[in-house]
């Protein structure tokens, strides 16, 4: 798989994509990271990729001419399975969509900035519009970089321990149990009996009836899909 | 406002928190924000944090006693409004919380890895549990990078023109109009009369209708409210 990353901050990723999972998903092959900066497409004088809004009003928005030049660059290089764009009013980003979006090839993902991208890029560039949820951030980088790590960490191989991602939350539709870890009493704070029981489908049964339970009481939504 | 981040990965923020509004926020003393590994807080002699789930199943589980640690030296030092918890199983984040958060004084947001921390830490620490979304990231950085990024930028003074973040997506239940910048004819791809009009009524009234049309038909469920 291999992921462009269209931004004006590409310094926002340095972090993100050079740590943990992701660091060791490209370090495996299983993944190709490359970021763009926009603004090295510009042809304006002053090197300007922003200009004021038509019409008025606060905020800056994004040309299209910058974006569309590395959008083709890109598209003459290899196909494209999607050109994504990282928006609030977008379709919200899930654990579904994850998996979805780990099964493509080649995909392309533009974060936005200011108050956003000219209009004309989403008509005729962009071919899915993503959300990670009702909240506005000052750029579409770090929806990138979350979209990039919930997608990562679902290819095969990625995380060591192959059950390790099939017993998160979401993905059968329930939510987590608690888990517990050493030291099974701290403060007199104990971990539940059944943890240390050493019996494996009393634990089994114990966990599917908290995950149940939790799911009930914090997500009762999930259970009607 | 002060924001302490529990990590065991305080390098996965030095993009997003050494760039654009955040970086901005911090060099204005609007926020100050303090990384804490938590790793320094270890008094296992081989520097674990994490271990074994007990009952067995994949992945580890960080430990109760130095994440307690750090939060109990932080309670010492100051009071905090909030000591959050990032999880998918947590209360939904959006733009109303990011909003609320953005009064506090002082808050601790712990971020979980691998399997999640000790259920007690949760029980007995935690009294503010978010999820940026239904799927799951590597850790919880992202989720609260997510968060600061959000809050920060309602802070009063953080975005230059202060009618900007007003006129976002959500502030006011509905979607942002498109947005158009030069040229006006890109490749035959025009702008809206309207917007070069000079109108400011009629301009006005076509961002409404614009920003209600699209709230209608991508998230009807905003207008429930």
């Amino acid at each position: 798989m291999r992921i462009d990353i269209l931004t004006l901050f590409p310094a926002m990723f340095q972090g993100p994509f050079s740590e943990s999972i992701i660091k060791r998903a490209v370090e495996k092959g299983a993944v190709e990271i490359v970021l763009h900066d926009i603004r090295d497409f510009t042809q304006d004088k002053h090197n300007r990729v922003d200009d004021y809004p038509f019409g008025g009003g606060a905020g800056m928005v994004m040309q299209i001419d910058p974006i569309a030049r590395v959008i083709n660059k890109l598209k003459e290089e290899r196909e494209y399975d999607h050109v994504i764009y990282m928006t609030p009013d977008g379709h919200r980003f899930d654990q579904k969509e994850a998996n979805r979006l780990s099964l493509s090839g080649n995909i392309i993902i533009l974060c936005g900035h200011y108050k956003g991208v000219d209009q004309r890029v989403r008509d005729h560039y962009i071919t899915h519009e993503i959300s990670v949820g009702d909240f506005v951030l000052s750029g579409g980088e770090l929806g990138a970089a979350v979209v990039v790590d919930a997608v990562v960490r679902v290819l095969p191989g990625v995380i060591g321990d192959e059950t390790s991602a099939l017993t998160d939350s979401f993905q059968d539709n329930l939510l987590a149990p608690p888990v517990y870890t050493r030291p099974s009493d701290y403060n007199g704070w104990k971990v539940p009996d059944v943890l240390l029981s050493g019996n494996d489908k009393l634990i089994e049964e114990w966990r599917e009836e908290q995950a149940l339970e939790r799911t009930r009481r914090l997500r009762p939504d999930l259970l009607d899909d």
